[in-house]
């Protein structure tokens, strides 16, 4: 296994490339020090750029950017027509951000083909790296919209979906010097014959492994997810002389909803619901709420556990609003299946980290990632690594450790390694 | 009493006026109909400058601007070195507001001075009409700004405040014209001395004359109020991958605490407590909520009451936060006394009412009004005008009826005669 030998200090790399990226942020959090690249913006595009330039300095024989912003490098296999291992993950972030949720997942890939390509070795089988472009859903209430669009589950009408300023997602991406056009955007939609599976290494975004002492993790499956976005609608009345009793107060209902939320989802271990956003549109001090927008987030192991969740959520929310006299529409914005880990791809994940020498551990993940999308077409399995602090993410306090950064480039390569020797 | 037979149809044009007034309103609002004019905006200040021009056709003999934005009219007693007689209301709005709050009590005295000026006559004492340019708080969290002004109430402090957009409250003035600095907004506290006292007609922004199908209410005593701005800290993390059991989650905190607001303040008859602002700054669909701001807004008919709930309110706010491992922190905004009518003053409007042939119906106040800050300085009463639509206000919906607006306006003539006649 001598590609491990060649890279003693990847993970140290790897962190400097993350803190280049989180350099290009938008404004204004960038004036506080803080990450936010959601799709499209000026910081979006920038973090592109430099990946498309590192993947083609570390050796890619092509890098391009899809119709949907996607960085694809491709290092191809020793001869022609060979198949597709497909790798990779999403470069955009939540607002204010950690720097390694999804990245990481990018720049491993990066590291061993840098690695491979300096040994001028090549294996019996392409290897696509995927920088997809989209996958939190925070500009536009559309996710995993880079991996989606390679399997086919771009829905059309997320083009004319509008961002907080009302520009739609199509000029936004015309802005960008994508087509914004369904014709180019269906035809990424890959061919899953060609592909032997999708391999995705990601920060685990919890506190499991850091609380085992373990550096690394295999995924036994991904959580089934549902999300919505709410409103509610009451009467907005001077908060002065409305008495209590005559009311109908839309936060309120929002409130009381979140609440049970909160409860329900903490019936079941696995189970988590979430309310992340909150607003009384044109609110006022002195006005009784007479409208009140909120999202929901529900996931749970298995899409039975999911479905039972969703629906007794649903149901609550729906009575709390009708005792309330709140009208409440609640709109899907996402739906994710479980997605449970290939077992032949779940085995090379747990072969490649004994043979780097560390223990193997299996979890499943809370969290949604684009293998679950991949999974639709193609076999895919997850490799986690641990994040520090807790296992914190989606917030500026993420980080992992040069050390567990270098031990997923070895496990990675070991994956590489054993998929050319044995298939 | 010919002066009252001299205004027939008053009411349509005090109507007309204030559909004239809101057509000033600020974008983006404008555009859907609606009406918001903010403190020293484009709109709030086109809106002080009809004010001047009506007060101007109507016969005041003086017609300024001061240096808080206030629109001051004084019509001339038939003798000079007269006491006054001060009157007014304010022409800010809420976001999305009804055309009658505030307004109603500018333009009900225009028109009683032009059927003065009109019937050439002149009474023992001066009318000084005051529009103030701010009493909602809406754009700066400072309340009765316009009023308070006048009896010393203005805090230095406010002019450093900003605005949504980062202004502070001293360059808006200065934009508009105005000094911006305390020497001016000190010179123009009242001295009480010279004043008789202050009376001030509103729309009612309540349900309890339109039930019981009275057009005018004479004022007891207006409620005691205090505000609050709350902003709670947790810690913002990944939705999908922290168990529910492990969050500290600022948004479910307020929300305890809004419906903890609601179940206090429904404890007696005559409390209200609002939230009527919520947001989780910077927020995800999928992140915990790290922060979330609100606002409390509380009122009692008297102090003790007003104390009794702010205390509880706040420590059971402290008790939901500390359980939930949650930061709370909240600033008062606003505190204003009960202002119960002087007995003089509340018994001319009832004097007046019954003049103009109407039952005589006494209620308190459950809004705020200017005439709260006047109260700290000289004696005041307030003349409610029945609202339409439940008595629905800070809402499009606000109404009144030309033939209620018509009575307003012959009851303050009527108080003007007596006060003429018997001082």
């Amino acid at each position: 296994m001598t590609t491990n030998m060649l890279n003693p200090d990847a993970g140290a790399h790897i962190l400097q490339w993350a803190d280049l990226l989180a350099r290009h942020s938008e404004p204004p959090w960038d004036a506080r020090g803080e990450l936010t690249a959601t799709y499209l913006t000026h910081a979006h595009l920038a973090t592109a750029g430099d990946l498309a330039q590192w993947m083609r300095d570390s050796g890619f024989d092509s890098v391009t950017t899809d119709a949907v912003g996607n960085v694809v490098g491709v290092y191809r296999a020793a001869r022609p027509d060979a198949p597709v291992l497909m790798t990779g993950s999403h470069y955009d972030t939540v607002r204010n951000a950690g720097k390694y949720d999804g990245r990481l997942g990018i720049l491993v890939p990066i590291a061993c083909v840098a690695a491979l390509a300096r040994a001028g070795r090549r294996l019996s089988f392409d290897i696509e790296l995927v920088a997809f472009a989209e996958e939190e859903g925070q500009r536009f209430r559309a996710t995993f919209l880079g991996s989606g669009a390679l399997t086919g589950d771009f829905d059309p009408q997320w083009l004319d979906q509008q961002d907080a300023h009302g520009l739609t997602m199509r000029d936004a991406m015309r802005a960008a010097g994508l087509p914004g056009e369904m014709a180019a955007i269906g035809a990424l939609r890959r061919d899953p014959s060609r592909y032997l599976g999708f391999v995705e290494v990601h920060i685990e975004q919890g506190p499991v492994l850091v609380e085992r002492a373990v550096p690394l993790g295999v995924v036994t499956s991904i959580n089934a997810g549902a999300r919505y976005v709410c409103e509610a609608g009451g009467r907005a009345e001077h908060a002065g002389t409305t008495p209590m009793g005559m009311r109908r107060d839309a936060l309120l209902a929002a409130a009381e909803i979140s609440l049970f939320v909160e409860q329900r989802a903490s019936l079941a271990p696995g189970l988590v619901g979430t309310v992340g956003q909150m607003e009384v549109p044109g609110g006022s001090i002195n006005v009784v709420p007479g409208a009140c927008r909120f999202t929901l987030d529900l996931r749970a192991p298995t899409n039975a556990q999911r479905d039972a969740l969703v629906t007794d959520v649903l149901a609550g929310a729906r009575e709390i609003a009708a005792r309330r006299q709140i009208s409440l529409e609640c709109n899907e914005s996402m739906r994710v299946a479980a997605a449970p880990s290939d077992p032949a791809w779940q085995a090379r994940w747990e072969r490649a980290v004994a043979a780097i020498g560390q223990p193997v551990f299996r979890l499943n993940s809370g969290a949604g990632h684009d293998a679950m999308k991949l999974h639709t077409i193609m076999p895919q399995a997850m490799l986690f690594v641990r994040g520090g602090n807790r296992g914190i993410s989606h917030n500026p306090l993420e980080i992992i450790s040069a050390e567990d950064a270098t031990l997923a480039v070895q496990a990675f390569t070991a994956l590489l390694d054993d998929l050319d020797v044995n298939g």
